[in-house]
């Protein structure tokens, strides 16, 4: 290892290397180089526009003694020692159709550079101390790295084929580098292995170290940090020449969510993978390959929104029949909760319950238990009456008494409600009006008890007609010393997803580990939260340019269940709660827009939606699948403005919301149909809004329009705005 | 902490204490003294017959800090600062018929004290350390100390109840001290998280540590030893005085198992618990309790042998309709992989398998593989032909390539037979010979994978008519960094045997915890291994005594699944395994007797038996339930005889196994029934018999009997004898 380092540290070295391989994106404006060192290690360059995005940077992975380690599993990393075996350089262009997104078809356009590292050594095999010396043999191993080229990044990935000298292995750590070409801009969460419900941070890379202590908010509920220059993917960058820069992965699956670890007197992250109990960071057996690591850059902060590289890295759809998966607008027994005004339990009478000891019709209800039979039903009429397709009920399970954080393991049976819940006459209730409920799982992260009880809980959904669930994993991982984003967590989650496939069951799962594209070949993953959600802004409020920065982040992976169309932002109006949410009612409206996902929540009360009736007719309006989308302005932590066409129909919608600074937005409707004219309505901050002083000051304005008209919206800080546009 | 070993160091204070409360057995013989000591410590002493057993020893655990603490649940540990609140003595008595057993009914009499303690303290809230400072309040805990008091030995268990201030907790240690009253001789196996697979070791308790190293083979396939003074339970020992004493625990039920550590300075015992992957040892939810800790001690080495207290201080059956469970004689595709003449996998085709990339009917089989239809059919054929009721079949499952030891998470399904095993056919040919298949789920100790197929593998044994299975957990447990006798791994087991019992499925489990008497509360618990099984026959031997120390061992917990009656005692006369079993033939009868099970094998090849046909008589006649058992001859190590009634019969067996000296056994027939008439058969050693040179030679005569009349039977070194005793 210290040739490594020595090599890292004075990078200067590097770059003396000859380059063996080249390839050009499609369109010529990303390179990629690849070579070996003269130690035999794999090196890689990117730049974009001959501007240096990745600088020569080390790839390879780091080994762990396995202590069942026979013939041909010793402990030899996957660092150095290499020759070039094989090169192959491929093209690849196609297009496909998701299931559900931000456009009807995704063109998957690449160049691939593959190339087959040889590794040999001459070792003696691991014999009995006491025993003959044995003879030393030859050691052969076989390693791939893949490169895809796309005109908006690079993703690579190590392969393993199945070979005699590498049949299972244990990871100590991944060492992929990105060196950095300056000292960036970033928007960074601290480096966690069970939360990424943080504020974002943004400072430049070398200031990391110095904010890191403050980006952590420790009375999360799991708060598990390695380093003080740790920070998570997706991790968005700007340089100051102006290029966007997004690092994060692509389908991982039965692997160790990755980190980067920040050397900040070189600018070069490592990869950082998440540890099981024991401190390992992966247990592989091949044919396998690791998730792949993608390099997104641009110089329009646009095509960091737009990009499809992320899906287009994960494998095409596994499931056959995909009919039952669908785009759902919802509304839920749920924000009433959150902000503190009811409960999710039923009793308070005990200290603790213990599920098998409780007789539930002869405890003495606490008089707050929200999801009960009455409250549930308005509800289901107030989406009947909206159209919205389901209404998720939380709290309507028993064991909600102590729940959280106790390291309970048998916390819920995910199939007993509540008395004061009738599970048939409430779904038959809601059927009869054309509306679904959605099932709610809360785990409290104890996985072995939620698989234990999955198969009954997902034919108990079939059973009543559920064919969607909220999972969650509130709480630290049972089994204790696992971490929510370990290999084995990965695989938790993915386990769910494919036994919810076989039942026709939509999935959202909530505090798991961060998407990386798997929505592309398990579209049945409709949402998920794994970011800090519309909740925080009942624990304290997020900053204003809180949404204009995760979809250059957290979206990057898949659609979040971000919960929006908080209409009555001081929540002390209805509750006893003092936080208060930091943006104007406009505002809410456009992320219906520009926080994309197939999943979109209604999460105000339906009282409160009913003061406002007139912009509430917006998320009645507003699709939630698309055919086309135009990213029209973006800038992260600043604004975003996005056109979206609503699936099968030529009718638009259009949202822009901005940070606490105000935005004026332009947009020319050239996107529309030519000839064509168009219902317009425009909701928008009125002149004095502003999302702390005056939020719910906005406008209403309707006129027809054609393509190449021009709107012009003045947003508030901390707002936004929303337009339909109904073809005529 | 500090105080507490100041105490243990210097233990003539403890003695000075005045004892509060003492409890006599029902017979008088033992007394049981409890008082708490000037720190408020609970402290208890034991004697039987006046003789000191346990000396004054103190009780409690110690807490570990919860990263989740809250109001009521600081760390404060439960070892002293204690108040007697409450005490309460009581009489118990009353006879109960297992499901199966040793004797037709069994009496649990018993004295008990209840002593009700509590701790109260002045403490701090934990508050925000920037936030003001909170008043201290008044803390009170209550611990109930349950102490039952028998005429073969004495049980306690701490007891939790619900309450304000306890509600979840975690145990750092639990502190129960054994003080032993002398330097004992000690049959010990080194404590060991996850194998109790070793050879006992005979030293006296001060001898532990220098033998300790080599008491350890570190080559078995998990080895997690703590301490060079820690030992297993059930730990049998004898004073030099005669008293025989044995520790153990009873009813270990989603709790660590607990080993012993020795301080071999003052000979005090110290419960040492299993810890999870972060070294937790306990996580408890009031109201709790813990096992039993269980002293059993007698100046008769054949009350160790007739002893119920552990069954007795176990709940009475849980299951309702028990009619599925029965006792079984087995004969299995098992001895011949062990012995490796043939394989449990069907190809050597791949390095490595994943099971669902593999078309099993396209590869090349190795041919060795014994789980095939052709040899199945043939042990049906033996086990119609001999009155045994079912054939057990290893490795009909695919997966068995690449099972073990490599850290592998889905290796098996547990449903998917190899193509050359026909389940529907062989399923259906064994029941038209009256025949049942036992099922095999090796688990490779990935406890995660068997809990997601569990339900669809008891679902496919329903199917196709298999009423029990054997399981096993070879290797480390998945999830990494747990081990075999955690509270988890003791909650899986249990889980397992919860899930068999709905689908009326008996469970044998190998390499499980210890048994600690679970198969009174969950009957169709029929067996388990836990201990050096037959096996290690075919891996270097085992001591000739083994047997002779396992009934006071092993068995003391439940019976095992020893799988005795290896004829062919020399491997290498069938294969090319040069080991040899450490037994006469007679002796290997014997052990259908003296190693009580409702389990019992027929472990030898049919082949084998068929040279024997004389001696497997005995096998085809022996019974496997009992009306009544008497234990007349027996001392650690050295021999025990025993005479069985056959259930619902006039019939009885004996059975007589000693160690490598030999023995001359006497038997006084005086539990015949008066005035009847007895066919009399005895399998004895030959003259010349010895378990190396001439484990073959055997002599069987037939006379008749009655009550009162005496058999002389000469064992030869590592034999034994077998006698049936038909009524005429």
């Amino acid at each position: 290892m210290k040739r490594l380092f020595f090599l890292i540290n004075f990078s200067f070295l590097i770059s003396h290397f000859s380059f063996g391989a080249s390839v050009l994106s499609p369109n010529g404006n990303i390179e990629l180089k690849f070579s070996l060192s003269e130690f035999g290690q794999p090196v890689y360059e990117v730049t974009y526009k001959n501007r240096p995005v990745i600088k020569p940077s080390h790839l390879g992975l780091e080994l762990a003694k396995d202590k069942h380690a026979s013939m041909g599993m010793r402990e030899h990393d996957l660092l150095e020692g290499f020759t070039i075996a094989k090169e192959e350089t491929t093209t690849f262009d196609e297009t496909w159709r998701p299931v559900w997104g931000e456009t009807a078809t995704i063109r998957n356009h690449y160049n691939e550079y593959a190339v087959t590292l040889s590794q040999k050594w001459l070792d003696r095999l691991p014999s009995n101390p006491d025993g003959p010396r044995l003879a030393p043999r030859q050691y052969n191993r076989t390693m791939i790295i893949r490169f895809r080229v796309y005109d908006d990044g690079v993703g690579f990935r190590y392969e393993f084929p199945q070979q005699r000298d590498l049949t299972y292995f244990l990871i100590k750590e991944e060492k992929s580098e990105f060196a950095m070409a300056g000292d960036h801009v970033a928007w960074w969460l601290p480096g966690d292995y069970d939360t990424q419900e943080q504020e974002t941070q943004q400072t430049r890379l070398s200031e990391i170290r110095d904010r890191f202590k403050k980006a952590v908010n420790w009375t999360n509920s799991s708060v598990a940090v390695f380093s003080e220059t740790g920070v998570q993917t997706s991790l968005q960058m700007k340089s100051d020449d102006g290029l966007y820069i997004n690092i994060h992965e692509a389908a991982c699956q039965d692997y160790a969510t990755m980190h980067l670890n920040l050397d900040d007197k070189t600018l070069v992250f490592t990869s950082w993978l998440t540890p099981d109990a024991t401190g390992l960071k992966g247990c592989m057996q091949t044919p396998c390959e690791t998730p792949w690591r993608t390099i997104m850059v641009s110089d329009d902060a646009r095509d960091m929104l737009s990009s499809n590289l992320i899906l287009n890295l994960n494998e095409p759809c596994k499931i056959e029949d995909t009919s039952w998966i669908h785009p759902t607008k919802y509304c839920g027994v749920w924000w009433e909760m959150i902000v503190g005004k009811s409960s999710w339990n039923y009793t308070d009478e005990f200290p603790s319950i213990k599920l098998d000891q409780i007789d539930w019709t002869k405890v003495k209800p606490n008089g707050r238990h929200a999801a009960n039979n009455e409250k549930v039903k308005r509800y289901i009429d107030f989406a009947a009456k909206n159209g919205l397709d389901q209404v998720l009920v939380e709290g309507w399970n028993v064991g909600w008494e102590d729940w959280a954080n106790h390291w309970k393991r048998d916390v819920f049976d995910f199939v007993t409600p509540y008395p004061d819940f009738d599970l048939k006459m409430l779904n038959d209730y809601a059927h009869s009006k054309g509306v679904k409920l959605m099932m709610h799982h809360e785990t409290s992260s104890s996985t072995q008890n939620y698989e234990r009880h999955i198969k009954e809980a997902f034919e108990l959904m079939n059973k009543y007609g559920y064919d969607a669930v909220k999972t969650g994993y509130v709480g630290d991982i049972i089994p204790r010393g696992d971490f929510h984003y370990s290999q084995s967590m990965n695989n938790h989650y993915l386990y769910v997803i494919k036994e919810a496939a076989k039942h026709h069951v939509m999935v959202n799962s909530h505090e798991a580990t961060r998407p990386t594209g798997l929505c592309r070949t398990y579209p049945n993953l409709v949402g998920g939260e794994s970011a800090r959600g519309t909740e925080y802004e009942a624990f304290g409020g997020s900053n204003p340019d809180h949404t204009c920065i995760l979809p250059f982040t957290r979206l990057q992976g898949g659609p979040m269940d971000y919960t929006p169309g908080i209409f009555v932002t001081r929540l002390s109006e209805w509750s006893d709660n003092t936080s208060w949410a930091r943006i104007t009612l406009a505002g809410s409206l456009a992320l219906y827009l520009t926080m994309y996902s197939p999943l979109q929540m209604a999460a105000d009360l339906p009282e409160n939606y009913e003061k406002f009736d007139d912009a509430f007719q917006f998320i009645r309006d507003v699709a939630v699948d698309w055919d086309d989308s135009r990213y029209l302005e973006a800038e992260p932590a600043d604004y975003i403005t996005v056109a979206r066409k609503a699936k099968g129909t030529d009718n638009w919608f259009i949202g822009g919301k901005c940070d606490e600074n105000g935005h004026k937005s332009v947009i020319k409707l050239d996107f529309l149909d030519k000839g064509r004219k168009y219902d317009c309505t425009i909701y928008a901050d009125a002149k004095d809004a502003h999302y702390e002083k005056n939020p719910q000051a906005y406008t209403i304005t309707k006129r027809v329009v054609k393509a190449g008209d021009v709107l012009k919206v003045n947003e508030a800080p901390g707002g936004g705005f929303a337009v339909s546009l109904i073809a005529k």
